[in-house]
């Protein structure tokens, strides 16, 4: 009875419901996490509001949760990467080391990964996680752990723009202001684009957008984006354009708003097909890059959150404990509440 | 009357007679060039065909061609590359200069080029033409007026291919098997990509690619293309596919054909909305290119063909004079004939 | 007599007189540009010190100077870019526009380039000078002439810094803390790079260095430089370093401070050769990129400097007349004075 | 007495003796190979001529030899992509998997590697050797084992091709006809490069090169290198020059032979300083890579050997037994015999 810890577990579309689970064993290149904080993803949302997918489906009772911080409790023979009672951040996906996306660095396309709260696997909203050690990653006294959990979107957002080659000097448009797209404009901001600007259909998110330090900021609600841009008077095209929503039709109204020869980032992803009109890829020789959560990105998150020019406490606008997950997730699924990010304290 | 030239004038569409023009005035930059062979390009059969575009109306007789080879007969007083005599392949854009674009080397892209054939600046079914000198590449002895004339549809494929990041050994899929994705195919085994299958719906190109070298070839008439690729048994999925068709259907399914991590590069022009599940694009994480014409490519396409790298002669299936220009239109326009490069002795 | 303008000269090896010069005529595509600032460079000590050099011998009185700011008195027919009576930074490179390095973007690279202030290409310690219209930048009203005239310095090393592809959240050193080190750390600063440090030999710059944000700081006076920076306790080796100094002993050590696949940056010039051990270049996989001087950098300079983003200011130490050029090249040869960027206002 | 196997030992500079070994256990994630052919390579005839180095002592009898093919005798329980009798490549580099460098595609840079021959690690002048599975890479029947040795060297030489950025069309100079400066020359053929030219002094070696296709061969015996290239008439410089001699002098001409914007990838290791003036790589805007051995090659160097793209037959002139490998070295070290790869038939 002693091994049992708790969990919050989705059975059945919308009902998540806590239970117990097994305290988990650790192998020797394994640390056991006594998790700390979790925020909710627009994927947990999305397999909360599903119940599971065609592609992933759930079969049975779930955990969700891929945002996590924890505390170092255990660790097995082989671990010297981390001491115990390190606060640490964990990178969530266990790739195979041995496939040609692994070993030449781009694991995070590995076919045989293993990721928290990626259906079969469970995620993270639970007492204890065992975890390979070297995902782990030790969080300075600077970071909290809340702030420790949003190292894995950040680092979603840190990867696509990286990857999408913006530069100093260069104007960004961000397009969509839930999580990712506000932590793709800070890090947009961070490395010296201007003008940034960043469009959504809601007031209050664009309202944090501008206190944030966007150059300016598009209402787009009930307009055709294309149009309002240009009608917005702050310049038609951009060097690179992030994608952000996935919604259809602000995927086909992208690539009209790319500059000729700059960059159109995918990263909000959309399950359906988006009427594109290719001519003005090739027109303005636009480059377009679908990313892929990420890869590489933990160290550097780390630092420029403990450097504070990645300052993220102000997206978090929830904090829950577990027993509250039910509740936290009602919020997160029908947005409601103002909410942008939401902590779950599991421990 | 002793300077009138020939012409071949498009007077609405589907109409092309035989004319004069007054013989060019040469500036202190340029050269006058007596037009030897003139290739006939699917943008050439397009203004032929529709008489003119919303985009780029025609007003009134016009002069198609811009793959196009000639002899320098003068030269103005600033032109120091060019020797009167010198056999030459002309580069059709004449852009400013002075643009971000321009200046940037991406002179493709600058909004104020002048460019042969499109309108409302005539092209060069005529016998003679004004052009800036530093346009004008001298031809060694190796490369005929006819192979001369095929630098400018090279250089579409070449410039594609070398912003496609395509490396040796790593594979490639031509989709299209018309003049340009002939070339773009030439120009992968150039490289020494492999394995590289070309797809169309033409035996007869197909037997051409096969002839020329492709690994494989699958036709895909009266099939799903990706299922045809699939069920081909040659592989999947591509480190590059090249969509050259400008067939919406087979750029909808283009995304499915590159493997992850790999890219996608858009040369045929497609004059609508393309339905693309972006989804494949970040989960992949496909990088995708649109390519414009070209730049800086025609010292690299005639030092190719200097020495025998690219072989373009067997891509051409006909000859005409200028005086047949009409027929040659309408076999280029109803592919009749098996046809695939058509070339315009004009001189 | 009304067409005379006054001009500072340098008429043998550290020998600076005023004289008059004719006021310039200006062609079709020029502008004339009444110069307010102009900042004094490491190579404009370099002539004056020389008299000139075996490569570019100096062979009358010659005009120094090529960092400019003026304002648009008149200008050419073809002239649209400007108008009479802009404030503008000078791009002091005239290019031939022709060649393969003019039309692939790299015209910093043209061997008919003309620069301002190269012998035998006079510069602008004069009042009046004529120049290429499409190389004069308006200077928006939050940015001074003195500043302006920085525009020039700053591109030196915005290129670098951008060439060396250093990104956010990686580290970099910048040997060497005179005008361009400064500036290429500021860069470094902007686009995020942590941590920074900065060596030099003089503690004011170091101290300067210290005040604008630079992490670290290393005085590196009678001391191996490389023993010096481990001993520093900032670390071994950095992402990027930046060679500003144009010193052969530190050009040797530079190497050894480079990260295992990190970029060393060659700023500095060092006529001379520098004994290298290249096994650490082939052992660490170290880049090495040389940058000569600057292309396509004015409008993001220009752009960072209107924003606030690139604060200049704090490097001018000193400011003279033209009248008083010769005390300020005497003080820039000498190094007197704490000086670091000296300013000369001609009008 | 049964699991004795057979070794050649190095016990002291330039003695090479037999002796026996142990039979290798295998772990879980690991193969037996039955060794067949093993090429020797420079650095193996260095530590046979130096019995060790200041860096990287041997203390004892050691075995050299890390260009290794042969065949998949036993595999452990975890190994999932080999068979028993497989005939295979063995890259000799055996990495940590966790440190920044194997996460992010760079294994080569792994500061805890063992590499076969690396001292103290043995290498593979033995009937038998145990290997991590997922570096073992199955040689298609077209592949011989003495070809299957040279897919190690040849990676060498891919990767350096590969980093350089040499491109189709462009030209290429390679210092150096030793065995990693002649695959460097066929890579940089196969991928169209032109012209190509070789240097070196030795004249049979260079007969070589250009009976396998250089486009012209300098001998610079007893010349200065910089006055015998331009003197040549083979042009003054070159898109990318590959310096694979490892000789202080030809490393410091090297710059002056690089075009203006290109490259210079150090292959050839120097272990002293090279005077380099390093003006010549700003001047010229040079760009120098190290490369050190290779990361991610085999599958595709064994695709091109396999299609007979790389033909790598005719750089083999010298076959010995594993009982004659002190005659092997002995021909090896003096370059007796015009050797050029000498392969050790082992099994």
């Amino acid at each position: 009875m002693a091994d049992k810890i708790k969990a919050a577990y989705l059975d059945g579309a919308k009902n998540l419901v806590l239970s117990t689970a097994d305290r988990p064993e650790i192998k020797s290149d394994e640390a056991l996490v006594k998790v700390k904080s979790v925020g909710i993803c627009g994927s947990d949302v999305m397999y909360y509001r599903t119940g599971g997918t065609k592609k992933r489906p759930i079969t049975g009772p779930y955990i969700l949760g891929h945002e996590v911080s924890g505390i170092v409790e255990d660790k097995g023979s082989d671990v010297k990467n981390l001491n115990i009672g390190d606060r640490v951040a964990v990178e969530p996906g266990i790739t195979c080391g041995r496939c040609q996306y692994c070993k030449s660095g781009k694991y995070n396309l590995c076919k045989d990964v293993k990721f928290l709260a990626t259906p079969p696997v469970d995620g993270a909203l639970v007492e204890y996680i065992s975890h390979k050690a070297d995902l782990l990653y030790p969080l300075p006294d600077e970071i909290s752990f809340d702030e420790g959990a949003l190292v894995e979107p950040s680092s979603v957002a840190f990867y696509s723009v990286v990857k999408s080659g913006l530069k100093t000097a260069k104007s960004s448009l961000v397009l969509g202001a839930g999580p990712i797209g506000l932590l793709v404009f800070k890090m947009a901001k961070l490395l010296g684009s201007f003008p940034i600007g960043v469009v959504d259909v809601d007031d209050n998110r664009l309202a944090l957008a501008k206190k944030l330090g966007a150059d300016f900021t598009i209402n787009v609600k009930d307009r055709e984006i294309v149009k309002a841009v240009y009608d917005s008077g702050f310049g038609d095209e951009y060097d690179v354009v992030f994608e952000c929503t996935g919604v259809g039709s602000v995927i086909s109204s992208s690539v009209f708003l790319v500059k000729k020869g700059g960059h159109l980032s995918m990263v909000g992803i959309f399950d359906g097909t988006a009427p594109i009109r290719t001519k003005e890829i090739i027109d303005r020789e636009i480059t377009i890059t679908g990313t892929y959560r990420f890869s590489n990105t933990f160290p550097d998150v780390i630092g420029l959150m403990e450097r504070g020019m990645l300052e993220v406490r102000s997206l978090i606008t929830h904090y829950f404990s577990l027993d509250e997950a039910a509740r936290a997730f009602d919020i997160a699924d029908k947005r409601s509440e103002n909410c942008i990010k939401i902590i779950i304290r599991v421990g």
